[in-house]
Formats: structure tokens, sequence, C-alpha cells
């Protein structure tokens, strides 16, 4: 059964009565109407530090946090992910732009082989929602990570079904980061264990689920990532970026994703924000008509060069 | 003294007096009047991943979680359990089929040499009830799993009493899965350690308990099970199909935990669901047949191999 | 000051002034009006799981946790003492036992050796509160361990100041059992660490504090266990029975407890229930009619021998 | 700025407007309207369990609680602190006493070698307002012990500042006992370190703390002491007695603490409990002598040798 | 695009609208209308204990807590910073001084070689909001400290994380402290690292973020300061004074930060109490004078030298 677009009689059950309008309108906006999601994150001044945003082929635009913004307003997206207090402290300036916030983040100072990673929940989606009513912001969903495997598993599950039941209690969209990860974890681009991932966040009833691209020797991604995109059944598979690739191969790489392996989405961090303002649009733009607009790989690339409006 | 049928006379006396009714009417269904509780679980996508539902001697069908409620749907089962993300977004398809939501989970990632498991509460029951309420599904009860002699094993106790309590208060019915597990346990299956675990679950005031089939050296499994079904007492015992058997073993083996050992019913995973469609419906009807509707060994095998109308 | 009756003006002071003739007549009637308490404890089915039940030297009857009720109501007693779980299931069918709701167990399967002993709440006391209404039930009491010296010690003992606090709120008579136990605690029947641990109870407020009948090379039980007594001032020391004993030692110790040590009253719980069910009635009585009704130990043998009424 | 009697311009900010007169008649009477505070501490039947009630040394009526309550309602106190089993347990008979809640107790059977000390709050301060109103106590306020340089000192900081606080929300006083313990510190009694914890005492918004006598090879105490009484600034300084010492040598240094020093006041346990009632009657008058009423060793010495009146 | 001044469009969004003139009047005073601010920090009595305050070469004005007052009363300052217990002790005495309520705090005990930093939350912000009504102090703000890179480092992301979104909540202003510290973190001084905390800063969305001044071998602070600058986006970047310089060399350290590198202001903490009071109000007032009304090195020293009115 294709489920490319929702309808009202689709919208998860954990979502009241009263709120089934808002979540309809928040999850037809969020995809624009495509079906698909295009995920533009910003989450890692936590996550990396300032390691993504300064230093070596980091254009100097990165270093400043406003590039996001600038960007996630200029170009066109699905919805742009952050946290909230760098929507609080920037939205007013940026109000077109549709979010995402993300709830929890943790730094990459301590290392797996010291401590598996935990990532906090830092607030609960009632002041999210309190949030969205204060600043009038176009807030469509929350996001969180969980790291699957790792020793604190228990208390990421945990937050993470709260996340999706109160998100869904109060009409909002939500997207699962979930990274196979700590001692217990071997191959982290295991296409089985990738495949338990999204299965997993299909268990937590999440609307997206955003996992890293498989890897296997001698196998081609795009077949071996099919197993995630079945496994996750309903829940619509994103597909991370990774770290930063060449335009083109990336592009090449996403196409791959959505049309062989059934990726309903794209998540893209460095590859959009990594590049000067007016690259970085472009960026967006060719992602936003590969993934909503379905674009092939070449005019992706004429909008990426300049060559065509995105 | 039988047990078999309840009567309004023995509700749990923690069910509050103007909710015995719909208790009663939760558990008559769930035991579809029988006595006995035939339960399709589906909630191993987080427990084992993706290992279950997709690879070598596992169907093509299995691998999407829809083929979880396809079965529940077509086939006659006593309940389905399954995590509430699942039901969420697949219930509005499948309205007919009764559900129990099983309320924590854990992966396989972390294995007991590395750290003794935890399986954590999701939910509390509140959530559950307000779940069914926006639903409209037919939710009759809850479940939770237990792993005895884990050094988590105090959180997990009173996890487990939270949930039997709250499902009482709300009138629906418990289902424990207890599994001793743990560096602290050396035979997981030995059938005094398994009595142990009925015997927790009774004092818990759970419903229904579920545990491994014993196993010892030299005896016989459904002789040494009745000490597990003995020390339960008032609280019935449905044991676990464990892992993938042969059709005729495994009702074999059914029918003498039902018949020689005296359980209450039978609580199945892999030997349904890892099966195609057709022949998982056949399945599912054989063992409702064996459990609710008294049938024999060879009426059950006549109806899973399609020979008898299930 | 003798004190062995309570009367209105000796109720704690904890307990609210609407509760105080509620907390008397619980208080009054788990003495038996007599000043001490005769304790029937049933809650090692999750403490001990099945050893205490099923095996060599253990009759059949024991096998069936409703052993313990029958055995509570046809027998005299103070009070039966166990698990919530049990008592919501088999409670409507012996309406005329007075409980006590013991609301912590934990398994014995993690020993010392690994971890020191925690044993989690299972329940608040507005739990137990909202189960004696709604069951209609005599629920005289509730009941809490502590291992003193263990290193969850600072949880266990913040749980049963609540506990007896939150019983005390309610007008119902609190028991803590407290047991030294742990790396830390070298001997655990040690006269003086016993001492420490009812006077630690009567810091806690508690109303009953039973303990381990103390032993020290040279020395006479009875007479140091009087250290015991004294440090308890107003909080009653219940003495427990132990390991199984001769029927006849086992009420010569008790005799020696409860009038050179000064005990106040008996806590029993193999003694009893590991006989047949006429046997553990008798041996019900018996101890009944020592610790209530001032019985020599010859009349207290002769009951238990059926040569006398209990 | 001498700070001796408070008046209600001085009263903590903390304590809510309509609370200041209450917290000011609690003060007044708990420093016996001198300045100055007389504690005896009844609190160890939990921190040092019957070690020192019961042994060699120690006179048989301390073995009875009820010996705590006997002589601080005969004698001269200024308040009497213990836990609040106790109080509830004792109070209707000792209605006369001045009370201050203990709030925490740990025993001493894990030593810090095996683990860094936490003494975890058995109450929160509502409970103890509600005790109050109740039993119509006269209790003026509450007290709660850290140990700085532990392990667990977060935890321990976290629930002072809560005790603190609540306590004053309510106009009750708040004593803080702050000793450094835990693997971390290398020797308790170092003048500097204590110093820190008087200042710490003082960031935390106490109106005393109570911190053990400083020592140091080749220093005076009293001398170097007054680090300690300065950094508090406000709040005042009350100094253990520490371990039993004899009488004369007891009050010559109370008497270097409180003129020397500039202490605000004496912290008394053993001294006072390890005599027979009426020696500890006229030892804790002559304590009360000389910390709040001026009086001279040789005057104080009178009155704990019964010739002089207290 | 400068963002000197705040104004009306630009308070944060998680500011209620009913908030936001509030949070404008403490925002502006807090800054003293310059766009910077000028924090004298005084809460290291119990991060230091008694360590800043007594001994070699710490003047004696410095031993009194009450020193610190003194100083924040009579010197200009933008805003003092510490304990609640502290200014609830002096506040009366002291209430022209704008306060800044530190939240969390730990000592300097417990080094990273024996556990990683954890500082608690010693109240959440609705009790310094009462506190605030009650006490009628001009209370413009709240702070928390992070360690990042502690292994308790989730723990803290998500108190800060609830400090800043409660504190604005309130319309009250949000300083963060982060220092990266524990065993994971190698350099605390590294200009990347610094960046990435005062862009974590951002991301938790505070209004200030206080740091390290950075050092690396052959740079030049000031320069690669800019680094963090800039990571902290429209989040305001004060800087540490560290440990106590020579005056001059300060005053240059700190023109370079403001001039040079783009701090938004200063916290100062030994470099002014450690200072006889006429002294540190000299200091205080050249500080402020560099600060928030731009005065040069020249004219800032002679302030600090009583050659000219500060």
């Amino acid at each position: 059964m294709e489920f490319l677009h929702m309808d009202i009689e689709k919208v998860p059950l954990d979502v009241p009565k009263t709120q089934r309008e808002t979540y309809l309108k928040n999850y037809m906006e969020i995809i624009r109407e495509s079906g698909k999601l295009m995920l533009f994150a910003g989450d890692q001044k936590v996550e990396h530090l300032n390691d993504d945003f300064y230093g070596e082929g980091v254009p100097e635009d990165d270093a400043d946090p406003e590039h996001l913004f600038r960007t996630a307003s200029e170009a066109k997206i699905g919805v742009f992910a952050t946290q909230l207090g760098l929507i609080a402290r920037y939205g007013m300036d940026y109000r077109s732009v549709p979010y995402l916030v993300k709830l929890n983040s943790k730094t990459n100072l301590v290392k797996t082989s010291q401590a598996d990673p935990f990532s906090n929940l830092w607030y609960d989606v009632d002041k999210v929602v309190r949030f969205k009513e204060n600043s009038g912001l176009n807030i469509l969903g929350v996001g969180y990570t969980i790291y699957l495997g790792s020793e604190s598993e228990a208390e990421m599950l945990l937050q993470a079904a709260q996340v999706v039941y109160d998100a869904h209690q109060h009409g909002m969209v939500s997207v699962l980061w979930i990274y196979p990860r700590g001692t217990a974890v071997k191959d982290e681009k295991d296409p089985h264990l990738i495949a338990g991932a999204t299965g997993a966040g299909a268990c937590l009833g999440t609307d997206f689920v955003q996992v890293n691209y498989p890897e296997k020797e001698g196998a081609n991604s795009a077949e071996i990532f099919k197993e995630a995109i079945k496994a996750a059944g309903r829940t619509k598979v994103v597909c991370a970026g990774g770290a930063s690739d060449e335009v083109d191969d990336f592009l090449r790489k996403l196409h791959d994703q959505l049309h062989i392996s059934g990726a309903m989405g794209s998540a893209t961090r460095r590859n959009i924000h990594q590049k000067p303002l007016d690259e970085a649009i472009r960026m967006c733009n060719a992602i936003y008509a590969m993934t909503i607009e379905d674009a092939t790989i070449e005019k992706s690339l004429k909008i990426y060069n300049g060559e065509q409006e995105g």
C-alpha cells in the first residue's frame, strides 16, 4: 500500500481527535504536500561544537549561527531543525522559516571509549508548545536522537517514546534520529542493524526516522538500504547526508536513496551549511528539488550551479 | 478450586467497584470466554531489532510490520500484543483486532556479559488510557517484561507493580513476561526458578504471567512445569513458544503445556509471524483452536495444513 | 513506664487528630488488645522465590499460595502480611483475615557478594489506602524492609520514613523489618548491631520493628536481646522466627524472647506455612496463645499437638 | 556590625512577609533571646546506632531513648534536635521541650573507605509543617547534615538548599551540620577547610551552621577557629562538642569557642546524654548557663557539680 | 548586524508577550543601557571554599562575606552575582545592589582526577521568582555553570536549558558560565573548544555566556578569542578575569577582549574582592568605566588609582 500523502483517516491514533486537523496541517506543510521530507539540520553547534563551523575548508559565513537562519530563510526547504535557544533568538527575524525543535543534544567531548553516549532531553514537549504559542513561530514538529545499543539506551527510549506521544497530543510531527552507537555496537553502518533502528523507530510511533546510509563491503548501499525502508513500515525513513561529499556524488547518492532504496526524504547538515550563503542556498534548492519536486540529478545539479532556478 | 471463568465476585480487588464491569468485559474478551489466553506477540522489532523479520529462512512478508497486523486481523486470536507506536499507526486499518499494549522494550545489543538487562517503561498506564479513548481501539490490556535477577530488578519490580495496579484501576487486564536473566542467573530454564518467576508474578497481582518452558536434563518439561503453574496460584500461566520449532512439535509441546502442565494459555511470536501471511493465519488458527477451543493435536494440525477450517 | 496498651493519648503525633480514632482501632485490633503483635508473614514468594514453598521437606499444601490464606483465615492470628497483589486476588474469599500490606520485596538471586541489597518500594501508601477503600478489606497496616548497612541504605531509609509517616497520616499501623546486610556488615546477628537496628526503627517512628534474634558465642540470646528491646524505646520489637526449627525449640525460644528479653510479639514465616494446613493452623494457634494470651510453653505445645483448643 | 539579637528588619529575605513574625518568634525562642544557640542533639541512634548508648562507660539510663527526652525536658536547653519519629512517639509526654527536627540521617556501617558518605533527606519540610500542626508541638526549626567533599556532595547541597529555603518559607529556623568527609578529604579538622564549610553554610542561607572544632599541630584551636566564624558572616557558627571529654576540659573549650573564637553557640551530644539523668541535667544546665547566660567557667562547673542552681 | 541595544523586537521569543516589558527593563538595567555586561561575581565561597578569602596576600576585609556586598553597593557595577542564601541574609542592608542569583555551586574538594565535575541546581527558577517577590530586591537574572565534557554534562545541559527557559518565562536575564572540564578535556583554554562552549551557550538560548580567555602557544589571545565571539552569534560573550593579575595587565587584557576580540562584557571575581574595600571599589569602578563607559586603559587606571572619579 502506498502511503505518500497523509489523509485524515491515516493520522496516527495517538493524535487526539481535536488535534487531527492541526496535525494534518503540520504534516502536509512539513512534506510540502509531496509525501517526502526535506530536512535541513542545524543542531551541530552542540553535537560537534565548533568543529563544523570554523576551520580549514569551512567558509567564513558558517562561523556565525545566523548563517543557518539566512540559508533556511532564503532557500527552499521542508523544515529547519535546530535547538530552541537559537530559534528563540533569531526567530523574530526569520518568521517565514518552518521550524522543528531538536529536543536533545550532547557534545562530542566524551568519546564512546570513555562512556557510552547519552543525549538528554532538554525540554519536554509542553515547553515547546508554550514556546510556539508565545513566539507565534511556525513550529511544525520536534526531534530527538537515540543512540541504540548505548548503555543509556533505556533512558533514551523512554524519552523518545514520551516525545513522540506528547508531540502527537499537540498535533505536532516527530522526527527521531536513531544511531546505533556504544561499546556494544561493532559496525554502525551495518544494513541489518540500521533496519533494526528504523523498525525501532516504527515501534516508537515516530512520523520520520533518520538513519545513516548503510555500508557493507561488496554491497550496493542503495540496495541494502531497502531492508531498513521496509522495516520501518509506515514510518518514513530519511537518510543522513553524512560527512561532506562532493556535490554531484551527494546528489547521486540522494537520488539512489529516494529512487532505489525508497527513502522518503533527506536530512542534510554540513553539505548545506559548510558553503558560503549563496552556494548554501543553491545547494538547499537542489536538494529540495530532488526530494520534493522529483527533479533529476541533472536538473538538481543545474540548480546547484545556478544554471537554473531552484 | 477451579478458576476458569472469571465472574464478578472474583475480579481482583485492586479493580475499583466502578471499573469491575469493564474489567470483566475486557477479561472475558481476552480469554474469548474460554478461561485461556491465546496471545500473539509482535513486539520483537525492538527486542530483537530486525533479526526475526529479515534474513535466511524468514519469508518476505515478515519484513513489513504490517504483516503482524494483517495476521492479527485475519486470523483468530485472543489478543495481539505490540508497542503503542505501531498500534497508533496501523490501528485505523485494523480496528477489529483486540490489542494489548506492550509497555516496555529494550534492544538486544547490550549483552548480559556487558551489563544486566533493564527494560524501561515507555508510557505509564494513564497514557494508554488516553490513547484508548482517543483512538477508539479495542485495547483490552497492557504488558510489561521483568528480568528477574538482573541488577536492575528493583526498578523493574516497581514499574511492574505500578503497571498492574494502574491497569486494574482502569479495568484493563495485565500480562507480565518474567524471565530470569542477568549475571546472577546461571540457568534460565531451571524449573524451580521459573516457578519462582510465576510466584513473583502472583505477588505482583498480574492476571497472566508468561514464562519460558522449563528444561532440565532427564526431566519431562511438561511435568516439571507443573511447579510453576502451582506457584502462580490464581494468576494464570502462559507459556512462551521460544525459538522457531517444526509446527507439529510446536503444537505437541503446547498441547502438553495445556493438558499436562496446566498452563492457561499460549504466547507465540516467531512461530506465527515467520511465515507467509496465509500460513501465518492458519498457524494462528491452529493455536487458537488448541488453546481456546480445546482442539486435539490432530485437529489443530489439520487447521494449520488448511485441511479444516480454523 | 509500661506501655502495653495504647490509649488515645499515646497515639503517635504524626497521626493527624482526625485519624487518631482510626489508628487506635487498627492498633488495638492488630495487637488483639493484648499489647503484643502476632504476625504471620507470607511474603517470601518474592524474597525466596519458590525455595520455601516446594521441595524436599515442604508439604504439598505449601506449593499453592492459597495455603497462606487458608491458614490465616482458619487460625488465630494477629495479622497476615503479604504483597498487595496476592491480597487483591484472594481477599474476596478471605474477608475475615486482618491484613498488613508488605510494600517492598526483592528476590534472592543477586547475592551480596555481587551487589549490596536494595528492596524497592512497589507502591506508595496512597495506593494502599485506595486499595483498602476499593476492596473493603480489613487492612490494618503496612510493612517495609530495610537492609541497614547496604550501599543502598540511603534510599531505603528515605522510603521507610515515608512509609511510616504516610501510614500514620491515614491511621494505619507500620511494621519495619530491619536487617543489617551488605558488604559492610560482618556479623548480621551481632546483638549490638541488632540493637542499632531497633533504635533506628524507633527514630523512623515505626510502631513495630522486626529483627533477627541475636547470636553471640558464649552468650544467651534471650539475655543479649534485651539491649535491642531497650534501644527501641516505645517502638515495639518483634522477633523473627528464622529458619525452620523443631516446634518445641521454636516455642521455647519464643517464650524466652517474650518473657526474658521483653519482645512484644512474634513474626513467623516458614515455621507456620511449611506444614500441612491442619498442622499450620495448630502452629498458628500455639504461637497466638503464647504471644497474645500469655500461654505457657506446655499449653502452647498442647495446642500445637491438638491436645487442647487454640 | 554586631548582629546578636535578631530584629524584624534582619529576618532573612527568603522568609515571606507573612511569616516574618513567626520566624522572629521561633528565632528568639531558639536563642532564648540571648543571641546564642544551645543545641542538645540526640540524633545518633541512627548515625552511631547503639554505640553511643550502650556499652562500657555508658550509664544504663542512656540505653532508653526516653533518657534524651527526660533530659531535654528537665534541663535548661535552647533546643533539642532529633528525628521526627522519636518526637512523634515521645512528644505527647514532653510538650514543654522546644524541638528541632533532624531531617537526614545515615548509619556508620558503610565506611568512607568503601563509599563516600551520603545522608538522605527523610522528609521534606512540608511534612514537618504538617507534623507541627497535627502534633501541636513546639517545633522551632529543622536540621540537615552535609558531608562536604563527598562524591555525593551535589545531592546533599541541593537537599540542604531546599531545606533552608523551605524552612524559611514557613517561618522556621535552620541548622546545617557541615562536615568535610570523603575520599577527597585528607584532614577533616583543617581550620581552613572548616572555614570553607561555614562559608558554604552562609551561601546556603542557613541561620546556624555547626562544624567540628579545628585542630592543627602547634596551633591554638580557639584562635584558628576565628577564620571559620569570620567566613560565616551573618550565619552563626555553633561548635560540636566532639568525643566525650572530661567536664572541666569540655567547659573550658566551650568557653574558648564562645569568648575567644566568637562562636555563637554550642551543640552537644554525648557529653550530655552519656551521663545518668541527674548528671545529664546538671551538665545541660552548665552548658546553658555558659552559652546563654554568659556564665564563667567556674560558675558553670558549680552548676554541673550541683553546688549552684542552673 | 550590530545588536548592542536590545529593543522590544529583539526580545528572545521564549519570553512570553506579557513578560517582554519586564525582560527589556531587566536587560537594559543589567547592561546599564550600554549593550555590555559588567558582572561582579561573588560565588566562590562554595566553588573555592575559603581559599580566595583568607590567607597570604588576601586582605583582611575579604574574610567577611559582607565585603562583597559593601563593594557591590558602593562601587559602580552592572550586576552582582552570588548565591541566594547570601542575598537573603545581606540584601536588606544592600537594597540598591542589582542582583543575579547563581543557581548552582560545587566545592573544589573532589578533583577531576577522582570524578568528573557536576554542579547541581540548588533551586529552580520558581523559587527565585518567589524570593524576588518576597524580598522586594532588584533581582535581574539568574546564572548557572556547565562543565562541558564532564561525564555529568547531560544533567547540566538539561538543568541549564531549564534555567534559561524558565528565567525568560519570568522576564529575567540569564548568564551561563561554560567551562570545558573533565577527563575528556585535555586543554581547557583551547580557543576552538572555547568557541564550542560559546556556541553551545547560544543553542541553550542564554543572554550571556561567560568563558575563560583562550590561550594557545604562539597565538595572541585577543585574536583567537574572536572565534568564540563569532560562534556565540547573538548570545553575548563575557570573559572571565581568571587568576589574580596585576591591575594594569588586567585592564589591558580586558581592553583587548572588548576592543579586539569583541567581547560584550566582563566578569570579575578575585581581581575585585581580593582588595581592601576602598581599593576594591576603585577597581570595580575602573572595570565599569572600561566595560560600560568605553573608557581607555589610561582613564581606567586613573580611576583605579583614585586619580579620577569612577
